[in-house]
């Protein structure tokens, strides 16, 4: 080995909001073999912040970042809007480009990157990678080796929480289910190594503090194909911390993610442990590792292990039938077959 | 006040079965104010060991207990099915009756006991009095005080998890709603206030260890008047444990019951506590305590804290309508306003 | 059985401060086979108030109470540095007593008792019982059932935890020990089986909210006749809530009392449960369990199943030489072999 | 920035244990800014095994690795008797290393090395850092964050807890003190901002499977210079699992560190987590943050955040101390003043 041959991956973050501009930081900070080359953000003065820790450079856009000679590979991490043709322009340049969720709104969308990426690398190595990072998370890690392994027999249940402090600006009914809820209909299949067949939509009692166009809480039904039953708590407004669990009872016991404090404090009569106000610090290693897996990936010529394309396109399209179950009266909706 | 005022209620119990035992030896041992006189069983054997370790009688059954002169009050712990007309019988002698859950298995029965509690005593002191023992469990009692106290804003979901090691024998699906998911169907409305007005069912996936007859495990969907979503998840093949649970989710915090674990222990790799088998050591101290308000109730002459003929009707209402679900394609079926 | 012989034994409690105003409500109410018959206090009022939620008479002191035909049974939960005297009484009288702990502040005290018990009953039934109530808590008696059954192997080290809000009037450095530390001298040698053969004391920082006369925290050390170490921290002071636990570890695991908590708070992005001011809500289970089988001992005319005096002077005795260790520089102290 | 500025720190590895090789894959694939280059061990397989993996050089021992001018900062994780000399070697060359604790078994030793490293760089930027790695765990780093944020008040009393599965080969009582306990002596200074001043020993009940050449488990007391009492309890064979705990008292609450376990298991009549074996998973992420500290504070030619040579001096000062008490019946031992 030489030094030259470790010199490492350029890559170019889009986007420097929260999300970005930590992902950017993993990069620059916490990886191997991996180099911040480049950062743009339709906020000229947030990824010009991000470039001045950095040193990266700051191209003109996302177009532009993707072209640049510097980048070896990209993560979009934009408004969900742009996702779809960011990626698609990456795949144009031939790069591998991890998108962050979702690959897209739409369908239709989704379906567009799937189709394109096909019709660029045929039976060759993906481009496209959907920053599901649940999988990466050790919890979720361990909860499904500890399935796989038996030590529950096959799940019969699966209960989901996933409860943050406010929403964000604009954030709707259906952008609940493309936007958050998102994450459990890639991970419960992905967990369970079973796909989504048909989902039903609850409302719970409306939070008097939230805005109606704002649907919040939700309970979410899943059913997938070996036929366990998922229940899926989502409560944007929560208010009282950033809090993501998994349940999954099986045959013969349960397995539960628990909240992973470090410290507890007694303190003026109470006994506990403090949640964090959004989802960085409990999914830090996840983003972390990911990102690290998706770097060694590249660096080996091999395949991704990080969720792909068509998991992205599947997700959205049990968010679409979601929203479809949401419009009708919570009936129970079949996820199309396509999808998987 | 002389010694002969604070002589005791005589206390008759019928059934001496596992649930009938315990309240016998609660009887004898553990209450102030009360003695137990008497005790029945189809089993004499079994209404023998008992007498012989309380020095109670055994009258022939539970009629002749009811008549009995030393018998001033009467427990009923014996098989559901008999529960109505025993209840009757004690309402026709003019002496306070304890019911096991369910008051009956059947609507019109429990709405014969209320019609007949009704015409003896019309606007006096009830008689009947129904074993829901989860509105006096220690937890249960708390998570009421802390909902009505606003530790976590109004309710706007709910979450109950019932899992016990292994089924009774006979049981069926339509058993586990009569028979064990009705303890949700008085709690909740209990503890919000706010009585069930529509109820879905839901199958888990069937554990593979359980006799198709008995759907197991199952999500029941309730919706109070107030709009609160409950969901509950009733697991009788649980195997791991009996394990009871409720999660209330409000509009700025959550509440939870733990399990009353006292000891943990790390042994061979593992932290933890144990589970017990049965329902009696985690409900113990709230069966000692509904015990003891029904006797401190009818020695003071006034209307007993537990739950009423009418709540036990409303209970059985509310589990009609869930097989009614069930039998429906998990459709949500409307409770018949009567029922509250 | 006829009713009369289950009439109920007549107690009387001395002292109607927050212990005593606490049995006497636990006499009156929760216990099978006991009337609360009388109760005095040095302050009148408060056993007057005793006295009307009860209807139990008010002798015109300690010595009348026990004298009281009224009274089968005295409980002594008036001031430290009386129950010497009323005990003495109460043997003379004939007549079985609990003593709240201690027996007495001093040892030669404590001889007293037991020498005069000893003379009164000779091998008869012992008339003294003395409140070390955590040998009935449940998390007490759990751990010691399980390191009997070996689930942990024998033991090597023990560390037990024992803080309170704040330290009542007119508490030193010496009353520290005499008053609280003292449930630890009863409870290790109980635990383990083992009497305690040396102790030595440590102190801790001082906190700078206490006064200089209580050394608080303080952390003890005891070595019991089987070799096991104790650290034993006492702070009265501690503020944040009553909290008292005790760990022990054995050769190949640990055993560990938890905070017996039945619902934990999300809230305000924390997660925890409440603690309670004082211990009576820690203890109350371990007090009714302690009191009921105190008269069942009685009413059997069998042994009590409680601390004994001889218990009472052993614990004492080692207070005693816990005194002379803090006062010569923290060296070890060895137990006068009498205690045991 | 161009990309040769980064193109990383060469790092050697002395040493291809469980502790080498874990560093050496650390460095290898989750460091920023780092490639190993160089790894060796006496046992020529286990480094040939590392480097097979990573593509690193096998110099012919630890002094020529020192010397591989593709070695620009070295890790030293060989056996303890051989941390001097190599650290020595180092400061020789003028490169920076990373020795693991202990500095050295010895006072002398540990001394030397200090001085050395003053006459080779007197106010410059210091070569030498000690592996304590505590100093970066997230657990640790809390409960310090926590205590000088004052949320539970100035300290008054630490508990420490180190227990392992089982002892390596050779374990003697004064090993533990040296080899296991000297994390705590550095640990505990570091948490209050105050030296220790003086030390005690004491002897739990031999573990009857320990050879008696190692007095497991002990209990060890320190003093700071604040007058905090922290006491410490280290036992090797503790059998049910690597743990390792800390609570901090303080004048109105307590800080805890909790076993940081992302799983919880129901199953069997048990609910838990599960125990790791060794330390390895419990300190992962504070050895990779402790080496990546290391590797920015080279890059940025800035001093390291880490423990320093005078650290690891002032551990083995204590330490010392420590078996001076050991072996006088465990009498209180003054730090020597120089140690700090």
């Amino acid at each position: 080995m030489t030094r030259a041959a470790r010199e490492g991956l350029g890559v170019g973050v889009i986007g420097a909001g929260i999300m970005g501009a930590d992902h950017a930081k993993t990069v620059h900070r916490k990886l191997s073999g991996a180099v911040l080359t480049a950062v743009t953000d339709v906020d000229a003065r947030r990824a010009r912040a991000v470039a001045d820790a950095t040193g990266a450079a700051v191209p003109a856009d996302g177009f532009a970042l993707i072209e640049d000679p510097a980048v070896d590979a990209i993560v979009i991490a934009s408004h969900d809007s742009t996702h779809a043709e960011l990626t698609l322009a990456a795949i144009r340049a031939g790069k591998p480009v991890l998108c962050e969720k979702p690959l897209a709104p739409t369908v239709s969308e989704s379906a567009a990157v799937v189709a394109a990426e096909r019709d660029a690398v045929g039976d060759g190595i993906p481009l496209v990678s959907v920053g599901f990072m649940r999988r990466f998370d050790p919890g979720y890690v361990q909860l499904k080796a500890a399935l796989r392994a038996g030590r529950v027999g096959p799940a019969v249940v699966v209960h989901g929480y996933s409860r943050g402090v406010s929403a964000g600006p604009g954030a709707t009914s259906e952008s609940s289910v493309t936007g958050s809820a998102i994450h459990e209909f890639d991970c419960v299949p992905w967990l369970l190594d079973s796909p989504i067949t048909e989902v039903s939509w609850q409302a719970g009692r409306q939070s008097s503090e939230v805005d109606p166009v704002l649907r919040d809480p939700q309970v979410l039904l899943l059913r997938t194909a070996d036929g366990v039953l998922t229940t899926v708590e989502v409560f944007l407004n929560a208010r009282y911390g950033y809090d993501v669990r998994c349940d999954v009872v099986g045959e013969h016991g349960t397995l539960a993610l628990t909240e992973p404090a470090v410290l507890v404090v007694d303190s003026a009569r109470t006994h506990g442990y403090d949640y964090a106000a959004d989802w960085r610090p409990r999914f830090a290693e996840a983003y972390r590792v990911q990102l690290q897996e998706w770097v060694d990936s590249i660096a080996a010529g091999a395949v991704s292990p990080l969720a792909s394309a068509q998991d992205g396109l599947t997700a959205t399209v049990v968010a679409q039938a979601m929203i479809t179950s949401m419009h009708d009266g919570g009936r129970w909706v079949s996820v199309p077959p396509e999808a998987g």
